[in-house]
């Protein structure tokens, strides 16, 4: 690959200490892009990546089939406010992918069934199994998100949750899961930019919710939040990533970065044989052909 | 689209009545391929089928987010001998679609859990969504398959899953659920040289089983098989389509022009604005841009 190993996941990781948002970090920054490119060169770095992330998920696919005890798995976790980009991550990142090899799971306010559970419940059935790539469009962090800003859940309740959270991750990571999380970042602006343009577009009302802007007046309150879970649930072995993403082509090719480099931070090649290579190849030269 | 709409629909419908697929069908045919084009034509054909793939995806979509109690929903059916190429079309066609509207699903050797119940049971557990296009890679026609070539059920039992699965299919459609059934079709000279191309690459073991040369041995009583699912499981409501595939190119660029062509025949526009559009115009311009 062109960038030097590692780059993304270093300059998009969000330090580990007290965080705020606000203040660290610009929405419409491009951190890591080669400096001598621009937006119209994207579509041909993104044609560049395709391939080299098609070669190392179908290596961990492979994995996944052959040793499944002990054969990796990623989870990349996607958090944002609306209009951040989530759905496009999906559509223009993760359709990269060979869908065989990927298990989205969207959550939407949980069921009657989901609440009368602990929040990780509904979780714990998402998760990828051996091999795949998972993908979460919102995750347990609405758990302490919009349970918080919303005061959906007893404070309490949501205080005990980033321990929780904590406990969870480290049992995935030990169980082999790759977590990616990112927080893909929209300023004031650009967010009332996006509704604006849902409501220009009669192809684009059906993404438009009126809920999205009572959302939206609180703003300051959901980034509060976010500063909270960015501080208490960003550890060593489940780093969040800051996405700056108001420029939507900067955050594609970042996000396809990133799961190139965890991809290549795996080291897989190719499982070897479990059979008789010889053997099997005599049994196949000796099938018939009519 | 350059085709004329219903052509791949109607040249690769299998015609209702007793099926013979050896005697009837070339494995090695590329029925309504563009005559002027060839293989290395492809790639370009199927950069023009993407783009109108997904508008209509999308409008699908839209439809099962705004009206999920009427939206219609596709479930295409991906039946075939080992190296048939399931695999192959998830990830080259189904690929060309926008993740978060595609669910699938591969069902594998029932677990004992599955087997204590109906055979339908875990099929009824994974159908698609109203919006989304469901993929079953394999399907409840393995229960009249390789169950029926393996003697995994009783003959009554076999016997009596056909008519099962008629009705089911019946209740689908009812619900507003499109089905297309492809039956992948190889050659048996084409099988042999593929499981060969597995033995030669080591990139490639992983996907090769000792086991498929089992069933590649069996080729003749799987197409018996065949025949009388394609004979007695062909309805009006649920077609099966027959799919050439000893070309790889010309099988995807099949399916996803059958995929076109069957979101069209769903006509659908855009869901209208269910919201006040002024009003809403007015609250987002009125948000803070700071």
């Amino acid at each position: 690959m062109n960038h030097k190993e590692g780059s993304i996941r270093q300059l998009l990781r969000v330090p580990v200490g007290p965080v705020d948002v606000l203040r660290d970090f610009d929405a419409g920054a491009n951190p890591g892009f080669p400096k001598d490119k621009g937006k119209n060169d994207v579509a041909q770095l993104n044609d560049q990546l395709d391939p080299e992330i098609d070669y190392r998920q179908e290596q961990m696919y492979a994995e996944g089939l052959q040793n499944p005890e002990s054969a990796p798995s990623i989870l990349l976790v996607l958090q944002g406010l609306d209009t951040a980009g989530k759905g496009g991550v999906i559509r223009h990142v993760i359709g990269m992918i060979d869908p065989s090899g990927v298990k989205i799971h969207a959550f939407k306010k949980p069921t009657e069934e989901e609440l009368r559970h602990d929040f990780l419940w509904r979780i714990r059935k998402a998760l990828p199994s051996p091999g795949d790539i998972g993908i979460f469009d919102r995750s347990h962090y609405e758990d302490v998100l919009v349970q918080r800003v919303e005061k959906l859940a007893p404070p309490e309740e949501i205080e005990r949750r980033y321990g929780a959270i904590n406990e969870f991750e480290a049992e995935l990571v030990a169980g082999g899961t790759h977590l990616v999380k990112c927080f893909l970042h929209v300023s004031k602006g650009e967010q009332r930019e996006r509704l604006l343009a849902r409501l220009r577009n009669p192809e684009k009302y059906y993404k438009y919710n009126p809920g999205d802007v009572d959302t939206a007046l609180k703003y300051d309150e959901y980034m509060t939040a976010y500063n909270i879970a960015l501080t208490r649930c960003n550890t060593e072995f489940a780093p969040w990533f800051l996405v700056p993403s108001d420029d939507k082509w900067y955050r594609n090719w970042a996000i396809a970065q990133l799961l190139l480099e965890t991809l290549e931070t795996l080291q897989l090649g190719w499982p070897g044989a479990d059979f008789d290579l010889e053997a099997e190849r005599a049994r196949v030269q000796a099938l018939a052909t009519k």
